[in-house]
């Protein structure tokens, strides 16, 4: 039998994708706390598991094949789903994949890439940034690519109740954790309203809202 | 017939990976350059096609479903391997594909994501980096990444003369297009032999090659 260790932080929004993915899927992992803001992930232990020092990772222990750790939160939701196919995470023609993938990736690349703890460190050590000045960094990236996402949800009949469709997937995982996000950098997600529509959606979903940092046994 | 048309720009790393796709697949797009220094991916007519005004995009003319546009280069690269399926790009295992999606996300989320033209800009801008700024900057990204990439790559037995087993795939296509921006901010990669190891496996196979920034048709 696979043993599932979660390697995660409460307020890390990639841990809290896939939080929820497996909360959906039903799987119960072992959760590992590692404090990010005192360095825990900098720990050689961690660093045996995932080089980059990233989390989240996603120990299998005991699999067929040897223990093996996964890494990147949308490649370990995409293993999810290949592995354990009850709720689809991702829509089964292509061309809603793909949707499915931009939409994820256009969070995931264009917001939490540049906003991440440790590009706003960086802001601080080398252009000596201020609170207010990595507060405009991190909303500047938010509008940047919400803006445009609003439009492409807004517009798009395969939009539903969620980012594709009326259930929840992928994408609606990235949304959630994203808006959480931007809380504490006080953004106004008043020109958002159809993201915002989903966000409540995802919510309303008690597996995703268990995922929700608060929840987190590491939770400060 | 479905016509495939690549919004491209010669230097855009994102847009050599995809192109290297479409030439292992043996596919014939229609390219539309769009200069990224001068703006023209911000014109109506682009945003239209892709809302975020990034590139590249992949329209999809006269398709069964009527017209649609792709977006994200990695999400493009998933569609045409699940809709071309040879020669594969992501291996048939799952843990296989959780690997080769986990280096391609290293690199496009980590590497890419934080040193893109628009986010160099906006360092300019917000905090008045100049060159030798920009390029430490670069640098710092590629570095925090690169080393343990170097390390993933080289520990593991999946590595072949590729990162995954001895063909190209995605994963390839995304160290290939960021090894070649290196050189624009002068990394030194000597401290990574298995990457420069693996890019010229990768420079040796004519469909990568001619996916390079100097052989586009808007190539300065």
């Amino acid at each position: 039998m696979t043993e599932l260790i979660l390697h995660s932080y409460f307020r890390s929004s990639t841990s809290t994708r896939l939080r929820a993915a497996l909360n959906l899927k039903g799987l119960e992992a072992r959760y590992v706390a590692h404090h990010l803001v005192r360095d825990e992930h900098r720990d050689p232990a961690f660093l045996a598991i995932n080089p980059q020092g990233l989390l989240p990772a996603l120990e299998l222990r005991g699999a067929p094949g040897g223990d093996v750790a996964l890494t990147q939160s949308l490649a370990i939701i995409e293993w999810l789903d290949e592995t354990w196919p009850d709720p689809p995470l991702l829509p089964a023609d292509p061309l809603g994949r793909a949707r499915v993938r931009a939409l994820s990736q256009a969070i995931a690349c264009e917001v939490h890439a540049v906003n991440n703890l440790r590009v706003l460190r960086r802001l601080r050590e080398q252009f000596g940034a201020d609170d207010a000045a990595v507060a405009a960094w991190f909303r500047h990236w938010v509008a940047e690519t919400l803006a445009p996402l609003e439009r492409m949800l807004r517009d798009d009949p395969r939009t539903g109740a969620f980012c594709h469709g009326d259930a929840p997937g992928m994408a609606d995982l990235c949304l959630y954790a994203q808006v959480l996000n931007n809380r504490r950098f006080d953004v106004n997600m008043a020109p958002y309203p159809t993201i915002m529509r989903i966000f409540d959606a995802c919510e309303a979903v008690p597996e995703i809202a268990r995922a929700a940092p608060a929840n987190q046994p590491d939770a400060e």
